[in-house]
């Protein structure tokens, strides 16, 4: 099928339970967001995911109608990518990506190895046509105002001309997705001034304006900026994107400790219901997981410690990508001439 | 005096006042880390400096013996630092490095612009001998562990040789003025395997290596790992520091935010001490500034927001490395044979 989405069951810390109450979780009656079951296809190992279902089934949580393709490996969290990837010609991810290729699938969804999902999307699915490099976008809703950020950490380094395409992919996806009209774009540096910044920066500053006319270029921002919502798409290397996401998940997971720590030691009655609202608006788990835009088909991936909440949002996040059809949008908005 | 501090009176949002009652709370009776007044020469415009002293010794805070420098121009924040560095040559900062550099203080602290105390500084005192490149180096003190950061952005890009310099400035650092023993050196990276990051962090890699009989390392760290006290001392390049160190004040500042909004949803009475714990653990104004390691001469730079507090706690730091004799440490480190 045409919008059926692959997902990983083998993948993730807590795999494969969080997977498929996730899957369940998705297309679970009184989910606002919710999927039909047909638009699923379970990959892993078959026996283990019927196993796994009939439990769940025992516990009031009904499994039919999912399709279901078997793979006989699975690819661990630690494995070195490159290697797993040449030793398991038939791990769940491999087959994922195989699904998309051979078009049973639109996209797919994994809360596996990171480098190994992107390696096997990037090499398996090759990029949209005018694309350079995919590029890992995540998007934070910490303010109330989602901001997408890429390149996560698919790429190590990044030419000036990658840049302006992440920006261009960033802007789609949040124009298609998130329903923002006329996305602002802001690069990501350490002064406003266009001669700020590394070679990188200052030979992509005046490439996004000369864009101007299809991307809505608002300059550079610095990292405090991220949460002034002055930007709807913040653009930066594969590098220093990964060490923002991380910082970002590092400090929140401390503030919260530190929060918690506080409360215990003044035996506040703070109470449950505003910790758990902070949280979400912090947890990962709310975000439904980072996508690889540019390649041919959706890539979403999802963090490691998902718990089933997260694979369902990264379901749902994969379901709107494809319906929403940004990577089309994509690939005629980097066709279309400079206006 | 050798040992004197030249306090940079004209520099930041809230001089002169904060500033001069900063140098007041520093030789306050009731300061633990109490400093002389003999040990602070206010650089700034004179009659400012003398008109203000009088009013706060009018509301009970005594401002007799401190020495006063005239500096008869001031470099704004948002001033383009080389042109007024170029057109403003006795500016407050200038005047503070030009008494470092006579030999009439031994270090000086400036909530001015960044741009222009580094400049100013670097050029005008020159680099310790055997370093190439001075470093701004910060410590959070977050976990209860401090941790120290360096560069965090005095320079845009950097060589493999100055990342290990970097490690060994922020090493004796840490062991002279934190009483940290052998402290332990990570290389700020997205993974922890040798071969990981971009081409400055895999040759850096085996260089540090290869000193490890006076630098401690301990291999790459990754950006979360910041918060769990893998290392006393991290690495990086000025540009990935500067966006670690304004991502951490960007979100600091928007959860507490956020906290605060929780707290008034839900009329809470969580309380201001709890409230206040966590923001001195977050905030600015308790870390006492940045140091730019590597001049000759001690430079502690300040946030351009510091209050009074901000800048009692920048004037011990500068007194603490000055009294520990870090600069020549750091000689003696780089001079040494590696074991």
């Amino acid at each position: 099928m045409a919008s059926r989405i692959a997902l990983d069951v083998m993948g993730g810390d807590q795999a494969p339970d969080s997977t498929l109450r996730g899957a369940l979780a998705a297309c679970a009656a009184d989910n606002p967001r919710r999927l039909d079951r047909a638009r699923i296809l379970l990959v892993g190992d078959e026996a283990v995911i019927r196993a796994k279902l009939a439990e769940l089934e025992g516990v009031g949580l009904g499994s039919g109608d999912f399709a279901i393709q078997h793979a006989s490996q699975v690819i661990g969290m630690a494995e070195s990518p490159a290697t797993a990837l040449r030793s398991k010609p038939d791990s769940s991810i491999a087959v994922c990506v195989g699904a998309v290729k051979k078009g049973a699938a639109a996209g797919l969804v994994s809360m596996g190895n990171t480098g190994a999902v992107v390696g096997a999307a990037t090499l398996g699915l090759g990029t949209l046509e005018g694309v350079r490099r995919p590029a890992i976008s995540v998007t934070l809703s910490l303010t109330g105002k989602p901001v997408t950020l890429l390149d996560m950490g698919a790429n190590r380094e990044a030419k000036p001309q990658d840049l302006v395409q992440f920006g261009a992919m960033g802007a789609a996806y949040m124009r298609d997705c998130l329903g923002v009209e006329n996305p602002r774009v802001g690069l990501l540096n350490i002064g406003s001034e266009a001669s700020k910044g590394t070679d990188l920066l200052k030979e992509a500053y005046p490439l996004l304006e000369a864009e101007k006319g299809r991307i809505n270029f608002v300059g550079n921002i610095e990292a405090n900026e991220i949460f002034d919502s002055v930007a709807d798409v913040v653009v930066t290397d594969g590098f220093t994107g990964n060490v923002v996401l991380k910082l970002l998940e590092g400090f929140s997971a401390f503030m919260l400790q530190l929060m918690l720590g506080e409360l215990r030691a003044h035996q506040a009655q703070w109470g449950k219901e505003a910790l758990g609202n902070l949280k979400k608006r912090i947890d990962y788990a709310e975000y439904g997981g980072a996508l690889l835009l540019g390649c041919k088909g959706v890539v979403v991936k999802g963090h490691g410690r998902s718990d089933h909440v997260a694979v369902a949002n990264a379901l749902a996040v994969a379901a709107r990508t494809i319906d929403s059809r940004v990577n089309e949008h994509i690939v005629e908005g980097l066709r279309a001439p400079t206006v």
